[in-house]
């Protein structure tokens, strides 16, 4: 309840709404085509969709690139297949084994071979069924790296060794590593786009408990490099605090938290200075943060190396794989165990990026205007789009054509 | 937590992603329009839409053919209205009875008269309101039979009488019957056909509690013949196993259950062995399984019948009317009852139904690749088109133009 | 279960469906094209939002004719922005207040003046961000009146003043008020013409408690008058009871009720008879209900008055916003004060209003078909449709084109 006097008057000067006009900015994302056509994902790599451990013999349904996929182990090998039996459209998935090596659909008993996708058997018409041999179900290659099952999902190329995408370093070196996967809502480019941001980190992040000690610059100079099929962000300077002209100074420094450093971090000087670890000394690592395609994000710390993949379930949904790896052979390991598990992972793979899950759930564009730390945002969707189009060539030359998505 | 160590070898053999390849099959159902066109059910028929005790004075509102319709008892007789008051849409299922013989919207007072349809009165605009005389409103035929209201949709013609409808030895035959009403999400069609199709009770019942005891066949040789308004299935040859090559044996034996017969398991045979049941007797059922339009398949066993009415809701959703008929008189009767609550309803109504629900949410087709036992499938569909197409033209010599649905 | 005998009658009449016939009456709205396409609401209008106490220096989202607004306070005064970051399209109101006049976005720490809209800092691009001065964030014009935010939402022209909205005895008059704010399901539009209808109240109404010891009459004999920008609804005569022909006497008195008045009940000569209230006496109120744009009931009781502002959210929500006013002054106040909380506020904006409530959830129109006192709604939309064309010439005049939106 609130008493009316009359006497009230105007505090709100008079401002005009200026819905009717279109402010500039990209309304779309038509100078990429093919990164505006991959709501669902770029097509013609290998995705992880799970620790192996959660694919065994009873069959488990993934979506990938809006697909719904069946995975399976048999006699410890893992299989996919396209989850939908042909005859009626029922999910294998909801099935189980009637013999080794294959899959049988719940409803009939038509049974697949798990290697050919080929229909081996239709149970219930007994075997002279004139349906064998005239039926084939889609596989999908499959692999397992890092404690993880990978799916290739293509347009029916063979698909390039898994080995050849996995991050150089992670081929051929031991190493420790500890994993966080999480199903999340928004489109996985925004995930990509905010992992690889160099605008956010010193703001979204300023709060972050990881952080809590460390400050972080206000804004940076910043290049980014081509080194392969990584672009990495350069560090040229540092601003470690600012005055806003009209509004004041701005800072992350506090009483409680470390001096910022005196050199600008690249990890170049910082592993160079510490030599902890030969196998991250030994490559070649211009820049703290770098991306690939399609879609996997590198930050290269001086002990240890953190990833995220950032995998297409459908337009809507991705999946959150964040892999933290150690280079440390037998009981050196031991420290990045209890660091991880006592620290890392509910600092860093929960808090931290929790700030990051919930920006992907808000973030809507385009309509966008971007500002100029967004160039690292440009180069990650011309890597991407470059690639991508020399792949649709390089098919279109094996005679497989390739028509992008229409665009919601 | 894995440890990676760079010795992992490739244990897949590459496969072939075939998502390109459209695979034969139906992509549609349009060579029977009808059929294609019935997704929310067959128009100029009966439907039973729930136990008589559920419809009394306080109108409640169904949803049949798509259609909202509310049904109330008055004096005795139940009436059907369409549910959605002309002046502004409210429903009159959320209204109450003003006086005997009426139903009135809550929100004006609109009366109409359950019989015809008549606004008998606008309370709210006195006596005289000129809108009286002026406005109908849609009503349904209903009927009581086997303790359930049944609803009549049609397009404006004279229905036919609903005992020409059920099937014939439930009409003048003393009957004691126990159902269950449940209402299943997925198309009534899925419904009908997974009730009459050949295939999928050998494998997907396997493992029913019912069947516990009694081995299923692998496969059958079958002929469909057609009696009247029924379709029939007729077994010419049973299999209880089979060495599928390349793969193995199959059967549904096991130490605990009985013998297979050795006669095949055809309804006339056990009948005319038992004769146990002279309504029954009487008549001619060719074969265990048999269907008619609208979606009413009967099971016939030696001692009593079942039969299952797959009433379309709408284009997602039906009931799942199940009905057991047995036909002995007074005393004899009772041990049909206990049989019945003690036994058939939780194992048949129960577990082996739900089975078929399963399969019914799960279905998705067309497109769909049929094999030799949907033979059943085919015949049935083409009696619901050649009669669907009888009554279009039928209506059309009537005067009564019937267009279809457009498919989605 | 039941037992089937065989000799069941029919007991229905046989009854034509008529679905195919289409009944007369109103199939759209298309006579009044502006009220058609104000499905979100009227622009060119203040709207309440919610309690002044609502709102603090932490922001808070409100959707208002379908736009999303963030609305914060800032030393004291409330400011309106539209709620999407132009960057990455991000909400202001997931941010807050990094310095004082402005608001930031949680992302990049993108930083907006909150009179102007105007960027005035892109935190994370230091203090020379070449993005300053180019971005201007839409606002909205924000008042608090009555204990409450209103915000108004046009087309870009100048906002007329709120107090020439407002009910014209609301402003410069001491009123104590009682409010009651509701977020609704359903449109605005059917809560408004649900307000202002004359003939549910007798009806639907008949059984709230608010009305447990007062007659309602049967029927009205009602004009509709305007005066200035309200519609009055005044009452000539009142029937308070009816014999209703082959159906019986119906009416809304019992043993317990009061006696009906022998006087028409309209608010000039109640308030003439008490003249309990000067402010009221001196006002014209030719009648006791009546409505004006955008969407404002007034219901003028002897000794307050009762107003309802119907607030466009969405297409299918609206905030009810239910006022009541005593023009009393000081000590004279307390009876009202003691009257709403223990009694009006919970059988008048609780169980009475309820059942608005519900009548505007499931009212469905167009079609529709009108009767007699559905008069008192074809004046309220002429209104609506005659005030909305003179401003959209108005506004052409200042060379502001409004287009229609498209109705669904």
């Amino acid at each position: 309840m609130s008493v009316q006097n009359g006497e009230q008057v105007t505090t709100t000067p008079r401002r005009r709404n200026q819905r009717a006009t279109k402010l500039p900015g990209r309304q779309d994302w038509s100078s990429w085509p093919h990164y505006q056509a991959a709501a669902a994902g770029f097509r013609g790599y290998w995705y992880p969709v799970g620790y192996s451990s959660q694919f065994t013999g009873k069959p488990r349904q993934i979506t990938l690139l809006g697909e719904k996929i069946v995975v399976i182990r048999d006699r410890g090998t893992v299989y996919a297949l396209k989850d939908r039996c042909p005859h009626r459209g029922v999910p294998l998935s909801e099935g189980n084994q009637q013999f080794p090596g294959t899959i049988s659909c719940p409803y009939h008993g038509w049974t697949f071979d798990l290697k050919t996708g080929n229909l081996a058997a239709a149970i219930t018409d007994g075997p002279s069924s004139p349906i064998c041999g005239k039926v084939t179900q889609p596989t999908y290659p499959a692999e397992e790296r890092l404690g993880m099952v990978w799916i290739f999902v293509g347009d029916g190329e063979q698909p390039h060794p898994i080995d050849e995408q996995l991050p150089e370093e992670l081929v051929g070196n031991a190493a420790v590593v500890g994993s966080r996967i999480q199903p999340r809502e928004g489109n996985w480019r925004f995930a990509c786009e905010n992992g690889y941001d160099e605008g956010h980190a010193k703001y979204l992040h300023r709060t972050a408990l990881w952080r809590l000690l460390k400050p972080m610059p206000v804004w940076n100079e910043t290049r980014i490099i081509q080194r392969g099929r990584w672009i990495y962000r350069v560090q040229d300077k540092q601003y470690w605090t600012a005055d806003f002209p009209g509004l004041g100074r701005w800072d992350n420094q506090a009483w409680f938290k470390l001096r910022p450093p005196k050199e600008v971090a690249n990890i170049g000087n910082t592993i160079s200075h510490r030599e902890t670890n030969p196998v991250i000394a030994a490559q070649e690592f211009p820049g703290f943060a770098s991306v690939s395609m399609p879609g996997v994000l590198r930050i290269v710390y001086p002990t240890f190396i953190h990833y995220e993949f950032y995998v297409p379930v459908d337009a809507g949904n991705h999946l959150y794989v964040g892999v933290m790896a150690s280079f440390q052979r037998g009981w050196r390991a031991l420290p990045f165990y209890a660091k991880y598990l006592g620290f890392v992972r509910w600092l860093f793979h929960g808090q931290f990026s929790g700030q990051d899950k919930w920006m992907v759930e808000v973030t809507d564009a385009p309509p966008e205007k971007l500002y100029r730390p967004d160039d690292s945002l440009l180069k990650w969707r011309k890597l991407a789009e470059d690639t991508c189009e020399e792949r649709v060539e390089r098919l279109a030359g094996q005679g497989i054509t390739v028509a992008l998505p229409e665009v919601d």
